[in-house]
Order: structure tokens, then sequence, then C-alpha cells
């Protein structure tokens, strides 16, 4: 399967993974440095209450692994890349971060995976709440379970 | 002039610029990749409503050169390194902002300029608004007249 693109022009797209989207952030190129950006609610759908930053990641390892029941995240590889994974528990679809203006917007109960970093990648995570144990479902059966309603 | 070091264990320090705070933000090392990560309010002392991010920067061009009337922003190089300088009209002082667990704090009314950036660099800035160009001031002259109220 191919990791679906990030639009070249500014702007979202619907995935077939429910509620998840993919965001071109503006971009301004100039020859003495180039800069994006993302504002609250324009592009990112929630109030920031919190960042967490990815790095040095051995190239082999698998991040992420969970669902949240109620967090908001919006993720920008803001330098090297790494692959995302997110799956609804019926569709699931992988998208390729490797450049700062673009993000990628997961709702709550979307499994997310996080791999394929490059040596020299940097996530940043923008979300919608504090860190919370109980709002992650670190175990897959437990993550379909409840998305069908059966806890 | 020696630049300020930024604090070795997690907190914050105050500077000799008015207003302007130097940050460790808390680090999570792990072998299967490190990650540091930020809360507003307990780490960022105000509500973020945008980001920035800068890349590409040549190492000889220097950004930044200018103040903000109402604007508090945070700066984090999240990639690579750079300098800052912050500069209240009476005292000044630069910043090394080389591991992305250093924050810096810069209120309104100080000015800032930012240099000697790495060629990998990625500088992350939070910002307690959106952008709106009469809330820069662009010339050092004007600067010192407004913060003696003198406009």
């Amino acid at each position: 399967l191919t990791p679906r693109q990030a639009p070249e022009r500014c702007g979202a797209v619907p995935t077939s993974v429910r509620g998840v989207t993919l965001h071109r952030l503006p971009r301004i190129e100039d020859p003495r440095g180039n800069l994006t950006f993302g504002e609250v609610t324009r592009h990112i759908p929630f109030e920031v209450r919190r960042y967490f930053l990815v790095f040095d990641v051995p190239g082999e390892h698998i991040r992420g692994e969970h669902a949240h029941r109620t967090l908001e995240q919006f993720l920008i590889c803001v330098h090297g890349s790494c692959r995302a994974g997110a799956d609804d528990g019926r569709n699931k679809e992988e998208f390729v971060l490797d450049d700062p203006s673009i993000g990628l917007y997961l709702p709550p109960m979307v499994w997310g995976v996080q791999y394929r970093y490059s040596r020299d990648a940097v996530l940043l995570a923008l979300t919608s709440d504090l860190y919370d144990a109980d709002d992650y479902i670190r175990d897959y059966q437990q993550f379909l379970a409840e998305i069908r309603g059966g806890t």
C-alpha cells in the first residue's frame, strides 16, 4: 500500500481513518531561512495544553502503539522523517512525515504508531491535554473492544 | 561575555533581562528514543495560540531583530543549535539554545535576535497570539522610545 501524500497546497485532506486528517501548513520560503506555522484553531482543531518532542529514536524502533480515549494530537516531523500509521479498527493508513509543513491530526480512539525514524528525526506532538496514564489504551484487543462498545 | 547556561535540572532561572527566563524542560531518556515536553501553564506561562518553525537559515544570517508590543514567545531549538539575544533596553544577554529541553521565554517589549544557526537548526516558537503586523517594533530606536514611554 502506498502511503497517502500530504496535499501540495496549504489545507487539510480527510483520510479513510475516522477523523484523521493530513495537513499542509503554510510555508514562507525565504533565502534568509524558511518558516512554517500553524494556528489554533484555524489549523490545529483544539486548544494546545502540552507539547512533546521525540528524538534520537533508533531506526528499527516502533513508537506509539496505543490509542487515547480523549486526547487529540497533532504530529509534525520537524526535522528528518518518520512514518505514522493510524487505525480506527476498520480502516488503516500510513503517512510519510518528512517535511515540517506536514501535520497529521489524530483524534481520540485511533490506534497510532510511528516508525522508520531517520537518525536525525524530531517528532513534535501538540496535544489537547496534559499527560494522563488512564487515557492510554495500550492493548490492541482492548482498543477494538472499546470502539465496538464492548468494555 | 559568556552566554548564560540553561539550568542542568528541570526548572527556570531568571536572567538580567526584564521578564526573560531560561528553562530546562523535563527529559525522559530511553534507549528507544528520548522525549522532552512542556505544559501550558506549568512550563509555558501563556495559552499557546500559534507556533512557527524556522529552518534552513544560512549560518551568517541574523533573524528576529524586533520586539513585540504584546506577544509572548517561548523558543526551543528542537534540532541543531542557535544563539538568542534578548535586550530590555537596559540589560542584554545571550543564550545558547542547543538542546530540545532548553526553552527561552521572551515577554513583550524585549528586543530579540537569533543568530549562529547551525545548518541543521530548527527553531520552534510557541506564541501567545496570532500574527499581527502591528504588534512588531522593527526599529531599535523606536523600541527604546516606547519602553521609555516616549511614543
